[in-house]
Protein backbone atom coordinates (compact mmCIF):
# COMPACT_ATOMS: atom_id res chain seq x y z
CA UNK A 1 0.00 0.00 0.00
CA UNK A 2 1.43 3.37 -1.53
CA UNK A 3 2.23 5.88 1.81
CA UNK A 4 0.38 8.53 1.79
CA UNK A 5 1.21 12.19 3.65
CA UNK A 6 -1.56 14.33 4.54
CA UNK A 7 -0.61 18.47 4.13
CA UNK A 8 0.12 20.81 1.49
CA UNK A 9 4.04 20.57 -0.11
CA UNK A 10 4.75 24.51 0.38
CA UNK A 11 4.14 23.92 4.75
CA UNK A 12 7.32 23.58 6.19
CA UNK A 13 6.72 20.73 8.67
CA UNK A 14 5.00 18.77 5.49
CA UNK A 15 8.30 19.74 3.39
CA UNK A 16 10.50 18.02 6.28
CA UNK A 17 8.50 14.64 5.96
CA UNK A 18 8.74 14.74 1.64
CA UNK A 19 13.24 16.02 2.34
CA UNK A 20 13.06 12.33 4.41
CA UNK A 21 11.08 10.61 1.58
CA UNK A 22 13.41 12.00 -1.24
CA UNK A 23 16.30 11.19 0.59
CA UNK A 24 15.28 7.58 0.45
CA UNK A 25 13.62 7.92 -2.90
CA UNK A 26 10.74 6.32 -1.62
CA UNK A 27 7.15 6.82 -3.56
CA UNK A 28 4.25 8.22 -1.83
CA UNK A 29 0.73 9.96 -2.29
CA UNK A 30 0.71 13.97 -1.30
CA UNK A 31 -2.75 13.94 -0.29
CA UNK A 32 -3.67 17.45 0.13
CA UNK A 33 -5.32 18.99 3.10
CA UNK A 34 -7.66 22.19 2.23
CA UNK A 35 -6.15 24.15 5.32
CA UNK A 36 -7.71 27.22 4.08
CA UNK A 37 -11.23 25.97 4.57
CA UNK A 38 -10.16 23.94 7.95
CA UNK A 39 -10.04 21.01 6.86
CA UNK A 40 -7.22 20.21 9.39
CA UNK A 41 -9.52 21.48 12.12
CA UNK A 42 -12.52 18.69 11.44
CA UNK A 43 -13.09 14.96 11.16
CA UNK A 44 -12.17 12.59 9.36
CA UNK A 45 -8.39 14.38 9.75
CA UNK A 46 -8.80 15.16 13.61
CA UNK A 47 -8.38 11.38 13.76
CA UNK A 48 -5.09 11.29 11.92
CA UNK A 49 -3.87 14.59 14.17
CA UNK A 50 -5.54 15.50 17.48
CA UNK A 51 -3.75 18.84 17.10
CA UNK A 52 -5.37 19.81 13.78
CA UNK A 53 -2.26 20.38 12.29
CA UNK A 54 -0.31 19.34 9.17
CA UNK A 55 0.90 16.82 8.24
CA UNK A 56 -0.16 13.47 9.18
CA UNK A 57 0.85 10.02 7.63
CA UNK A 58 -0.17 6.25 6.54
CA UNK A 59 1.67 3.76 5.97
CA UNK A 60 -0.60 0.67 5.51
CA UNK A 61 -1.95 0.56 9.34
CA UNK A 62 1.13 2.88 10.77
CA UNK A 63 -0.32 5.98 11.21
CA UNK A 64 1.52 9.00 12.83
CA UNK A 65 1.72 12.69 12.84
CA UNK A 66 4.08 15.27 13.97
CA UNK A 67 6.55 15.71 10.84
CA UNK A 68 9.51 14.35 12.99
CA UNK A 69 8.27 11.35 14.29
CA UNK A 70 7.13 10.29 11.29
CA UNK A 71 10.49 11.45 9.69
CA UNK A 72 12.38 8.84 12.28
CA UNK A 73 9.58 6.09 11.27
CA UNK A 74 10.82 6.77 7.55
CA UNK A 75 14.60 6.90 8.32
CA UNK A 76 14.41 3.64 10.62
CA UNK A 77 12.23 1.69 8.66
CA UNK A 78 13.73 1.82 5.59
CA UNK A 79 17.18 2.35 7.21
CA UNK A 80 19.47 0.44 4.44
CA UNK A 81 18.26 2.48 1.38
CA UNK A 82 19.03 5.72 0.60
CA UNK A 83 20.61 8.26 2.57
CA UNK A 84 21.54 6.83 6.28
CA UNK A 85 19.65 9.77 8.15
CA UNK A 86 20.13 8.47 11.90
CA UNK A 87 23.30 6.38 11.96
CA UNK A 88 21.46 4.38 13.69
CA UNK A 89 24.81 1.59 13.18
CA UNK A 90 26.86 3.17 15.70
CA UNK A 91 24.98 4.54 19.64
CA UNK A 92 27.69 7.45 19.59
CA UNK A 93 27.04 8.79 16.17
CA UNK A 94 23.32 8.26 16.18
CA UNK A 95 23.25 10.00 19.71
CA UNK A 96 25.01 13.22 18.20
CA UNK A 97 22.82 13.15 15.81
CA UNK A 98 20.04 13.07 18.10
CA UNK A 99 22.03 16.05 20.32
CA UNK A 100 22.19 18.02 17.38
CA UNK A 101 17.79 16.81 16.40
CA UNK A 102 17.07 18.42 19.56
CA UNK A 103 19.33 21.80 19.48
CA UNK A 104 16.80 21.74 16.18
CA UNK A 105 13.68 21.77 18.57
CA UNK A 106 14.40 23.89 21.88
CA UNK A 107 16.87 26.24 19.99
CA UNK A 108 16.31 26.76 16.15
CA UNK A 109 12.94 26.46 16.10
CA UNK A 110 11.24 28.57 18.40
CA UNK A 111 13.01 32.08 16.94
CA UNK A 112 12.89 30.88 13.65
CA UNK A 113 9.02 29.96 13.22
CA UNK A 114 8.55 33.46 14.94
CA UNK A 115 10.78 34.96 11.80
CA UNK A 116 8.76 32.93 9.18
CA UNK A 117 5.64 34.11 10.70
CA UNK A 118 6.79 38.00 10.87
CA UNK A 119 8.77 37.88 7.49
CA UNK A 120 6.37 36.11 5.27
CA UNK A 121 3.35 34.62 6.88
CA UNK A 122 2.53 38.48 8.16
CA UNK A 123 2.74 40.02 4.33
CA UNK A 124 0.84 37.58 3.12
CA UNK A 125 -2.34 38.45 4.71
CA UNK A 126 -1.96 42.17 4.69
CA UNK A 127 -0.78 42.30 8.92
CA UNK A 128 2.63 44.65 9.68
CA UNK A 129 5.23 42.56 10.68
CA UNK A 130 6.28 43.37 14.28
CA UNK A 131 10.21 44.77 14.07
CA UNK A 132 10.45 44.56 17.69
CA UNK A 133 9.61 40.73 17.64
CA UNK A 134 11.92 40.54 14.50
CA UNK A 135 14.98 41.97 16.38
CA UNK A 136 14.64 39.71 19.61
CA UNK A 137 14.46 36.60 17.52
CA UNK A 138 16.98 37.46 14.98
CA UNK A 139 19.02 37.97 18.00
CA UNK A 140 18.47 34.74 19.55
CA UNK A 141 19.01 33.05 15.84
CA UNK A 142 22.39 34.89 15.58
CA UNK A 143 23.52 33.69 18.95
CA UNK A 144 22.68 29.90 17.63
CA UNK A 145 24.28 30.35 14.54
CA UNK A 146 27.38 31.35 16.33
CA UNK A 147 27.28 28.33 18.20
CA UNK A 148 26.79 26.49 14.91
CA UNK A 149 29.62 28.69 13.06
CA UNK A 150 31.98 26.90 15.60
CA UNK A 151 30.76 22.88 15.07
CA UNK A 152 30.89 23.67 11.24
CA UNK A 153 34.49 24.39 12.01
CA UNK A 154 35.05 20.75 13.57
CA UNK A 155 32.67 19.01 11.34
CA UNK A 156 31.24 19.43 7.80
CA UNK A 157 27.84 18.89 9.02
CA UNK A 158 26.28 19.70 12.30
CA UNK A 159 26.46 15.84 13.63
CA UNK A 160 29.77 14.83 11.99
CA UNK A 161 31.11 14.65 8.96
CA UNK A 162 28.11 13.28 7.32
CA UNK A 163 24.71 14.60 6.37
CA UNK A 164 22.22 13.75 8.75
CA UNK A 165 18.69 14.07 10.07
CA UNK A 166 19.93 16.93 12.10
CA UNK A 167 20.56 19.30 9.20
CA UNK A 168 17.73 17.82 7.29
CA UNK A 169 15.25 18.81 9.64
CA UNK A 170 16.45 23.07 9.41
CA UNK A 171 15.63 23.12 5.76
CA UNK A 172 12.54 23.62 5.43
CA UNK A 173 12.36 26.93 7.78
CA UNK A 174 15.67 28.08 6.28
CA UNK A 175 14.52 27.50 2.76
CA UNK A 176 12.14 30.28 3.24
CA UNK A 177 14.35 32.53 5.34
CA UNK A 178 16.91 32.74 3.19
CA UNK A 179 14.36 34.46 0.55
CA UNK A 180 14.02 37.24 3.63
CA UNK A 181 16.37 40.29 3.86
CA UNK A 182 17.40 38.88 7.33
CA UNK A 183 19.57 35.90 4.99
CA UNK A 184 22.43 37.68 6.81
CA UNK A 185 22.45 35.99 9.32
CA UNK A 186 23.45 32.94 7.78
CA UNK A 187 25.64 34.51 5.09
CA UNK A 188 27.64 36.62 7.23
CA UNK A 189 29.05 33.57 8.99
CA UNK A 190 31.39 31.91 6.06
CA UNK A 191 30.60 28.18 7.68
CA UNK A 192 26.98 28.29 7.80
CA UNK A 193 26.83 29.82 4.49
CA UNK A 194 28.50 27.09 3.22
CA UNK A 195 26.89 24.31 5.25
CA UNK A 196 23.48 25.99 3.96
CA UNK A 197 25.17 26.10 0.36
CA UNK A 198 26.03 22.17 0.48
CA UNK A 199 22.14 21.57 1.75
CA UNK A 200 20.51 23.30 -0.25
CA UNK A 201 21.96 21.80 -3.51
CA UNK A 202 21.74 18.07 -2.61
CA UNK A 203 19.22 16.50 -5.24
CA UNK A 204 16.27 15.74 -2.62
CA UNK A 205 16.10 19.16 -1.55
CA UNK A 206 16.12 20.55 -5.09
CA UNK A 207 13.61 18.60 -5.89
CA UNK A 208 11.67 19.02 -2.70
CA UNK A 209 11.54 22.61 -2.59
CA UNK A 210 10.66 23.14 -6.22
CA UNK A 211 7.22 22.57 -4.18
CA UNK A 212 8.09 25.33 -1.50
CA UNK A 213 6.21 28.23 -2.98
CA UNK A 214 4.88 30.63 -0.08
CA UNK A 215 7.41 33.15 -0.55
CA UNK A 216 6.09 33.34 -4.33
CA UNK A 217 2.95 34.79 -3.25
CA UNK A 218 4.76 37.54 -1.31
CA UNK B 1 33.99 4.49 34.59
CA UNK B 2 31.23 6.23 36.13
CA UNK B 3 28.62 7.83 34.33
CA UNK B 4 28.67 11.85 35.23
CA UNK B 5 26.11 13.80 34.51
CA UNK B 6 26.62 17.86 34.98
CA UNK B 7 23.72 19.69 36.99
CA UNK B 8 21.62 20.59 39.51
CA UNK B 9 18.79 17.99 40.96
CA UNK B 10 16.32 20.58 41.42
CA UNK B 11 16.67 21.68 37.59
CA UNK B 12 13.90 20.31 35.50
CA UNK B 13 16.31 19.10 32.45
CA UNK B 14 18.20 17.44 34.75
CA UNK B 15 15.63 15.58 36.54
CA UNK B 16 14.57 14.01 33.72
CA UNK B 17 17.84 12.67 32.91
CA UNK B 18 18.12 11.35 36.17
CA UNK B 19 14.21 9.93 36.47
CA UNK B 20 16.57 7.50 33.23
CA UNK B 21 18.76 6.38 35.30
CA UNK B 22 16.46 5.40 38.11
CA UNK B 23 13.98 3.85 35.99
CA UNK B 24 17.09 1.97 34.37
CA UNK B 25 18.84 1.70 38.32
CA UNK B 26 22.26 2.63 37.01
CA UNK B 27 24.99 4.42 39.08
CA UNK B 28 26.01 7.79 38.52
CA UNK B 29 28.17 10.44 39.50
CA UNK B 30 25.76 13.86 39.98
CA UNK B 31 28.74 16.73 38.99
CA UNK B 32 27.11 20.13 40.64
CA UNK B 33 26.93 23.04 38.38
CA UNK B 34 27.71 26.71 39.91
CA UNK B 35 24.44 28.04 38.23
CA UNK B 36 24.30 31.29 40.11
CA UNK B 37 28.16 31.55 39.41
CA UNK B 38 27.05 31.30 35.98
CA UNK B 39 29.84 28.51 35.80
CA UNK B 40 27.56 26.95 32.72
CA UNK B 41 28.52 30.17 30.60
CA UNK B 42 31.70 30.03 30.90
CA UNK B 43 34.67 27.48 30.35
CA UNK B 44 35.76 24.22 30.54
CA UNK B 45 31.82 23.75 30.79
CA UNK B 46 30.97 25.39 27.70
CA UNK B 47 33.16 22.72 26.31
CA UNK B 48 30.51 20.14 27.20
CA UNK B 49 27.04 22.39 26.46
CA UNK B 50 28.28 25.05 24.05
CA UNK B 51 24.98 26.83 25.11
CA UNK B 52 25.83 27.05 28.29
CA UNK B 53 22.76 24.81 29.52
CA UNK B 54 22.59 22.29 31.94
CA UNK B 55 22.57 19.30 32.28
CA UNK B 56 25.79 17.80 30.20
CA UNK B 57 26.55 14.65 30.17
CA UNK B 58 29.78 11.97 30.10
CA UNK B 59 29.91 8.50 30.09
CA UNK B 60 33.36 7.43 29.29
CA UNK B 61 34.07 8.90 26.08
CA UNK B 62 30.77 9.70 25.16
CA UNK B 63 30.05 13.38 26.17
CA UNK B 64 26.28 14.71 25.47
CA UNK B 65 24.27 17.58 25.86
CA UNK B 66 20.36 17.97 25.52
CA UNK B 67 18.20 16.36 28.38
CA UNK B 68 16.14 14.50 26.15
CA UNK B 69 19.15 13.06 23.84
CA UNK B 70 21.11 11.66 26.81
CA UNK B 71 17.73 9.97 27.90
CA UNK B 72 17.25 8.50 24.47
CA UNK B 73 21.17 7.48 24.68
CA UNK B 74 20.60 5.73 28.23
CA UNK B 75 17.51 4.22 27.03
CA UNK B 76 19.25 2.85 24.05
CA UNK B 77 22.44 1.35 25.74
CA UNK B 78 20.59 -0.29 28.34
CA UNK B 79 17.57 -0.96 26.51
CA UNK B 80 17.44 -4.30 28.47
CA UNK B 81 17.67 -3.35 31.83
CA UNK B 82 15.01 -1.61 34.10
CA UNK B 83 12.14 -0.17 32.28
CA UNK B 84 11.63 -0.13 28.42
CA UNK B 85 11.74 3.04 28.07
CA UNK B 86 11.76 3.67 23.42
CA UNK B 87 9.86 0.00 22.82
CA UNK B 88 12.29 0.12 19.64
CA UNK B 89 12.10 -3.82 19.46
CA UNK B 90 8.67 -2.87 17.58
CA UNK B 91 9.33 -0.08 15.19
CA UNK B 92 5.57 0.21 15.64
CA UNK B 93 5.56 1.06 18.80
CA UNK B 94 8.23 2.76 19.13
CA UNK B 95 7.04 5.59 16.37
CA UNK B 96 4.26 6.10 18.65
CA UNK B 97 6.51 6.58 21.49
CA UNK B 98 8.33 9.02 19.42
CA UNK B 99 5.25 10.89 18.31
CA UNK B 100 3.85 11.41 22.22
CA UNK B 101 7.46 12.46 22.65
CA UNK B 102 7.57 14.86 19.76
CA UNK B 103 4.10 16.37 21.28
CA UNK B 104 6.10 17.28 24.16
CA UNK B 105 8.83 19.32 22.89
CA UNK B 106 6.52 21.02 20.73
CA UNK B 107 3.35 21.36 22.29
CA UNK B 108 3.47 20.98 25.88
CA UNK B 109 7.38 22.26 26.41
CA UNK B 110 6.57 26.08 25.63
CA UNK B 111 3.41 26.77 27.53
CA UNK B 112 5.12 24.65 30.49
CA UNK B 113 8.13 26.52 30.73
CA UNK B 114 6.15 30.14 30.57
CA UNK B 115 4.32 28.73 33.50
CA UNK B 116 6.64 27.65 35.87
CA UNK B 117 8.68 30.80 34.83
CA UNK B 118 5.94 33.10 35.87
CA UNK B 119 4.48 30.83 39.04
CA UNK B 120 7.90 29.74 40.88
CA UNK B 121 10.65 31.12 39.19
CA UNK B 122 9.43 35.50 38.90
CA UNK B 123 8.01 34.50 43.26
CA UNK B 124 11.42 32.91 43.83
CA UNK B 125 13.56 36.41 42.76
CA UNK B 126 10.98 38.57 44.14
CA UNK B 127 9.46 39.58 40.60
CA UNK B 128 5.76 39.60 40.02
CA UNK B 129 4.50 36.94 37.95
CA UNK B 130 2.56 38.60 34.78
CA UNK B 131 -1.16 37.78 35.26
CA UNK B 132 -1.35 38.05 31.13
CA UNK B 133 0.86 35.41 30.04
CA UNK B 134 -0.70 32.95 33.06
CA UNK B 135 -3.44 32.86 31.44
CA UNK B 136 -2.39 32.90 27.62
CA UNK B 137 -0.28 29.86 28.58
CA UNK B 138 -2.94 28.23 30.68
CA UNK B 139 -5.09 28.26 28.04
CA UNK B 140 -2.53 26.18 25.70
CA UNK B 141 -1.89 24.42 28.08
CA UNK B 142 -5.59 23.27 28.66
CA UNK B 143 -5.90 22.87 25.24
CA UNK B 144 -3.46 19.86 25.29
CA UNK B 145 -4.41 18.26 27.72
CA UNK B 146 -8.03 17.76 26.55
CA UNK B 147 -6.34 15.74 23.85
CA UNK B 148 -4.04 14.04 26.58
CA UNK B 149 -7.66 13.48 28.23
CA UNK B 150 -8.43 12.17 25.14
CA UNK B 151 -5.55 9.88 24.54
CA UNK B 152 -5.64 8.30 27.65
CA UNK B 153 -9.48 7.30 27.45
CA UNK B 154 -7.82 4.79 24.81
CA UNK B 155 -4.51 3.94 26.32
CA UNK B 156 -3.83 4.08 30.04
CA UNK B 157 -0.20 6.28 29.05
CA UNK B 158 0.32 8.52 26.45
CA UNK B 159 1.80 5.85 23.62
CA UNK B 160 0.29 2.89 24.46
CA UNK B 161 -1.03 0.68 27.47
CA UNK B 162 2.86 1.16 28.54
CA UNK B 163 4.63 3.52 30.69
CA UNK B 164 7.59 4.91 28.03
CA UNK B 165 9.79 8.04 27.38
CA UNK B 166 6.67 9.86 26.52
CA UNK B 167 5.54 9.90 29.93
CA UNK B 168 8.71 10.26 31.64
CA UNK B 169 9.74 13.32 30.00
CA UNK B 170 6.72 15.51 31.24
CA UNK B 171 7.05 14.84 34.86
CA UNK B 172 9.73 17.44 35.83
CA UNK B 173 7.69 20.21 34.69
CA UNK B 174 4.55 18.90 35.96
CA UNK B 175 5.79 17.66 39.67
CA UNK B 176 6.45 21.81 39.97
CA UNK B 177 3.13 22.62 38.51
CA UNK B 178 1.50 20.37 40.75
CA UNK B 179 2.68 22.39 43.47
CA UNK B 180 0.86 25.58 41.66
CA UNK B 181 -2.89 26.96 42.36
CA UNK B 182 -2.94 26.34 38.70
CA UNK B 183 -2.83 22.58 39.60
CA UNK B 184 -6.57 22.80 38.97
CA UNK B 185 -6.02 22.23 34.66
CA UNK B 186 -4.85 18.65 35.78
CA UNK B 187 -6.78 17.40 38.58
CA UNK B 188 -10.10 18.97 36.73
CA UNK B 189 -8.96 16.24 34.13
CA UNK B 190 -9.82 12.66 35.55
CA UNK B 191 -7.45 10.45 33.34
CA UNK B 192 -5.10 12.95 33.35
CA UNK B 193 -5.09 13.32 36.94
CA UNK B 194 -5.24 9.51 37.49
CA UNK B 195 -2.17 9.50 34.70
CA UNK B 196 -0.08 11.71 36.89
CA UNK B 197 -1.02 10.02 40.10
CA UNK B 198 0.43 6.81 38.51
CA UNK B 199 3.55 7.86 36.89
CA UNK B 200 4.35 10.60 40.15
CA UNK B 201 4.09 7.49 42.34
CA UNK B 202 6.53 5.11 40.69
CA UNK B 203 9.79 4.41 42.56
CA UNK B 204 12.04 6.52 39.97
CA UNK B 205 10.26 9.50 40.20
CA UNK B 206 9.47 9.62 43.98
CA UNK B 207 13.31 8.51 43.82
CA UNK B 208 14.72 11.97 41.76
CA UNK B 209 11.46 13.99 43.14
CA UNK B 210 13.59 14.09 46.46
CA UNK B 211 16.00 16.57 44.83
CA UNK B 212 13.36 18.80 43.21
CA UNK B 213 13.28 21.24 45.65
CA UNK B 214 12.77 24.59 44.31
CA UNK B 215 8.95 25.12 45.22
CA UNK B 216 10.20 24.72 48.91
CA UNK B 217 12.68 28.44 48.37
CA UNK B 218 9.14 29.70 48.34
Amino acid sequence: MMIKVHGMALATCTARVLLCLAEKGLDYELVPVDVAAGEHKQQPYLSLNPFGQIPAFEDGNVKLFESRAISKYLANKHKDIGTDLLRSGCLEESSIVETWMEVEAHHFNAPMRKLIHQLILNPLVGSVPDEKIIETELEKLGKVFDVYEQKLSVTKYLAGDFYSMADLYRIPYLFYFMKTPKAIVVTDRPRVLAWWIDISSRPATIEVSEGMTLHKFL
